[in-house]
């Protein structure tokens, strides 16, 4: 690597949205007199009887969960997007507004309220995958959706308001401003170049090594160079695959390996239980090509220094552009010293 | 204003990044069971022997600062951007990076360490206001700077590590992401329609006065019809200006005044010192004409139903698009009555 980037202020090109990260790397040192975040580390009981989420217990609406023994999976009973609400459109002058459906899901990953996916082995976690994958299938297949977005905020300092182990699932009639991004940039490197540009990326990546985290037969964890979030990482197929769809029995218990060995990793960081939101993003079901797509799977976590500080992506960082201090390089080296 | 607005999902344009946010109303019902953050409403000092922005003290670095009276402003000690590095681009396939350089200044807004804008009268921030002239002139003439990024982050809640009123300048060679959307935008529209479209829209709103906080002779602090943050505002100058530096004596006092009535108002909402970050968008200083550009100050707040419970942009917000539950007109109206 170019010893410039580990020494002086620079940014780096995201392909994947066409957006800017600044980096200091040589700001690593600065004292830090902030905020700490509060930490639990506290061992949770495997089943809580105040838990919406626990096998048996009710939920505010009054439904009783049903007795579930891996994946559970039900329609958010506080949906931030409404399927049934009427078609409208505000184009007044500069004042523009578009009705949005949708159909919002949450996903159990297990009965086991003391778990999280870090605690789980690679055939639990595939599991999760297939759920992944029906609900894909069956929301895409919906006239309505035109975008799945399935993600987890994990950790109360990430707005998870339940520490049982769960995800959630919005779909949605159009594609999010980042999701739109993405399907720009990568088509307009299919069309020009015939190939995937995560996957001719990847190339890049496995021959340099500097930010790869783990491998397997089908799946690669690394952290991007262009990472914002200090510990951030994407978990990539290594074959052109457009959507979780795509993937065979075997693949998807290689993906769920892949997520296995990050989350652990992640966890022996700071010996805490490491907060994140992870997403994927893979291609719209809208019903068109979407051949440019190459599905990845991201994780921004926002531990910074230690269980207790976080970085903070505020003022600069919302008028201007990302910024982060460690560079990915060294954030590799240090999650992939724990694999 | 449209009904179905005030009850539906929808998402709305910002017309100066060509961004979404997704809307959900019906959503700010549901009930709140993850993080509280601490709330500090302890009185401070005037002066703190430990504060290494207040009169006379030590830095870090060993300088002292100067007894000053009202602004002081120096060169930040731990910089994100450096002045002097030395030029260089990485252009190595899809790993694409370029030096970047910059200044970086902290501006403390009042020796007063127990104050804050809120605590400062008109005649006070004017003081600030003719601070940030001079700074934008001053770095904006340096040939090495092409932006000038004015923001402060306030609370420990948005990262601020000293509670002594101040705030921040990151100026830089190139226009980082936000700027760069708003760039495009308004050239656009400029180019199109021959006026300026933070103008007409500015127009459009003192007509519908739904989503106007306050106003005076020359400033209009209003609830953006595209607001991301429950009670994100934007201070707008009536007139087509382009940076502050365009702003007479007079209306530098108008301009102090607006923030002053908006910070105030803040702090009543829930009865705290009302966290947030705030930014100034205003045309580059790169020599090109940016006779396209409105100024205008924004603020982000991240507190969504009490001084401890915040709105958490995590796994949707950062993978698809910002969300947010309440409505521009009813933060706005809420606000209002407390000007
Ligand atoms: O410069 P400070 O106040 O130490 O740091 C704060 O503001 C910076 C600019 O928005 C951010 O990069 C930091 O994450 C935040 O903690
Ligand atoms: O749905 P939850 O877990 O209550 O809410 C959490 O995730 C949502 C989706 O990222 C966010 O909109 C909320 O701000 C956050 O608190």
């Amino acid at each position: 690597m170019s010893t410039e980037l580990e020494d002086y202020s620079h940014k780096r090109l995201n392909i994947l949205t066409g957006e800017w990260v600044l980096v200091s790397p040589h700001r690593a040192k600065r004292p830090w007199q902030g905020q700490n975040e509060a930490v639990n580390n506290e061992k949770r009981p495997t089943h809580d009887e105040s838990c919406y989420l626990c096998a048996g217990n009710t939920r505010i609406n009054g439904e009783i969960n049903p007795k579930y023994e891996d994946v559970f999976i039900f329609t958010n009973d506080f949906a931030a997007l409404q399927k049934d609400s009427p078609d409208f459109s505000v184009n007044d002058g500069l004042l523009i507004a578009q009705s949005e459906k949708g159909i919002c899901k949450v996903v159990c990953f297990s009965p086991d309220h003391s778990k999280s996916l870090a605690d789980m082995d690679a055939n639990e976690i595939q599991k999760v995958v297939f759920a992944w994958q029906k609900e894909y299938k069956d929301l895409g297949g919906n006239d309505l959706i035109n975008y799945v977005q399935i993600f987890e905020n994990k950790g109360a300092v990430m707005g998870c308001s339940n520490p049982h182990p769960h995800g959630q699932i919005w779909s949605q009639s159009t594609l999010p401003n980042e999701v739109d991004k993405k399907n720009t940039q990568q088509l307009n490197y299919y069309q020009k170049n015939g190939s995937s540009l995560l996957g001719d990326y990847l190339a890049q990546e496995l021959e340099k090594k500097e930010r790869i985290i783990f491998e397997n037969d089908a799946f690669v964890v690394l952290i991007p160079f262009w990472a914002v979030w200090p510990f951030e990482a994407m978990i990539v197929p290594k074959a052109h695959k457009s959507s979780i769809s795509d993937l065979n029995e075997e693949e998807a218990y290689l993906y769920a390996e892949a997520i296995s060995v990050l989350t652990k990793a992640y966890d022996k960081i700071f010996n805490t239980s490491f907060p994140y939101s992870s997403g994927i993003h893979q291609a719209p079901t809208n019903g068109e090509d979407n051949s440019h797509w190459h599905f990845h799977m991201s994780f921004y976590p926002p531990l910074l220094r230690s269980a207790s500080v976080k970085k903070f992506m505020v003022g600069y960082e919302m008028f201007g552009s990302p910024q982060r201090d460690i560079t990915a390089e060294k954030a590799a080296q240090m999650i992939r010293d724990l694999v």
